[in-house]
């Protein structure tokens, strides 16, 4: 029960009645006795270079989870930003620094790697495609790149937006072999799927899995459901893969971590989560 | 357990981990089945006027409950305030007006008032002293002068304070008898002490205790113990008295029907607290 003593980590979002973090969160620090909670705090966009910084500064607020739509405009708000959100040009996780300063960082990538690393995927020297290069594909580029791969191709219906992705890329991993190009998943190691396909049953597949070896591994950020078109093809030409969920629950302890609130496992957290 | 669809009542206070009034409505909203929550929220003096409105135009904040020390600051920052705040000038309650204009009320006065109404104290045409012109006193003073008390005695260690709520008292009800004057009990159908003596064990009495008579109506506003010195004294003349909690738990069922979340009573509210 939230109290004078409580921490808090504000979530930031509109619409806000949809967020999913607080019925992961709150369930967790109940139930190992941390006095915490993720409180919801619908923030519209007009309001929020106003809003963000001025609950930052609560006594009683250890930091902040961004999502939709905030996750781009907080980077200009921010005092010093980890690698990940200078690539990705998202934050998702604002903390105030010892000396007062507003610091963000952007976990989404680190838990799709997390959650590779977990399934003994090798990430040093393989060859990736991320389909999809807006705030989680970028995410999720800037940490593969950080992971060690050898060679990222970025694809995106939006060519330009992959092009300054690989630009960032370049600038943060001069050897990495970034470069944008198809949705061709022939000769990769790695294939992640980060854009919206597979949300909708009527949606076309990201890309066609006829490249796909069994030797690929292939992930998803959808996370309606849990097998996606993609996944179901990609399994059936024998893929391991990594269901969008796996992302979620593999960055949460990447969050606890930097708001100071310890550790734990992505299967404690699924074993309380109250996502009904 | 906190949601995105939790509707917040924000609690401004510094320091915060003392407030008590999250373990007051937050058992209610659980025991009632009511998806609400009192979120403390540590506000500093110098952040105040930023962060308020930033926390009530958020779209899951219903309003906020206002603490020590920002009850006479808010005034300032409302677009339109009650009575009581216009002559307590001090605010405990702020909520969005249907056309986004932040309202304020003080209910410290109202809730006090109730209290007497319950233990069928005669309000209308009664001669009260009350002894302390502070935040507390001036909402008990606008509340007894709006239930309709003939005649006002006000006193104050700091004379001019008490002169400055006798004028303010005299603009909004032209018709009462007020005045600032002796904390002398002699007279007096109704006696409050709205100043902090009674919380420390060598406090003096705010009054002298043989102007009392039996038939006179003692109140207080201390709730660190329940019979304070001067309502053992009270009591030991006869006097009816009504203790320091009885004001918190009558006002809370106005700020729930002030925030649209219904009402309830004095009695349920206790029997659900956790104030330990």
């Amino acid at each position: 029960m939230i109290n004078g003593s409580t921490s808090l980590i504000a979530h930031f979002g509109d619409p806000i009645d949809v967020v999913k973090a607080p019925l992961i969160y709150n369930p967790w620090f109940d139930s190992v006795g941390i006095d915490a909670a993720v409180v919801p705090m619908g923030v519209r966009s007009a309001d929020y270079a106003q809003a963000m910084p001025a609950v930052l500064r609560m006594t009683n607020v250890r930091g902040a989870l961004v999502t939709m739509p905030h996750k781009v405009t907080t980077v200009a708000l921010l005092d010093r930003v980890s690698t990940a959100v200078a690539i990705a040009q998202s934050c998702n996780a604002v903390r105030k620094g010892a000396d007062g300063a507003l610091e963000g960082d952007l976990f989404d990538g680190a838990g799709f790697v997390r959650g590779l690393v977990r399934k003994s995927v090798t990430l040093a020297g393989a060859n990736a495609l991320v389909v999809g290069a807006g705030g989680v594909g970028s995410a999720i580029a800037a940490a593969l790149a950080a992971a060690g791969v050898a060679r990222l191709q970025l694809f995106d219906t939006r060519r330009e937006v992959a092009q300054q992705l690989a630009a960032r890329l370049r600038q943060h991993y001069p050897a990495l072999d970034v470069h944008d190009g198809a949705n061709d998943a022939q000769g990769q190691d790695i294939v992640v799927n980060a854009t919206p396909l597979g949300m909708n049953p009527d949606d076309p597949l990201p890309l066609d899995p006829a490249g796909l070896r069994a030797t690929t591994f292939v992930g998803e950020v959808v996370m309606k459901q849990a097998r996606t078109p993609l996944l179901r093809a990609a399994e059936a030409l024998g893929c391991r893969i990594q269901v969008g969920t796996d992302m979620l629950f593999e960055q949460i302890p990447l969050y606890l971590e930097y708001f100071g609130f310890g550790t734990t496992t992505p299967d404690a957290l699924r074993a309380v989560a109250r996502l009904g």
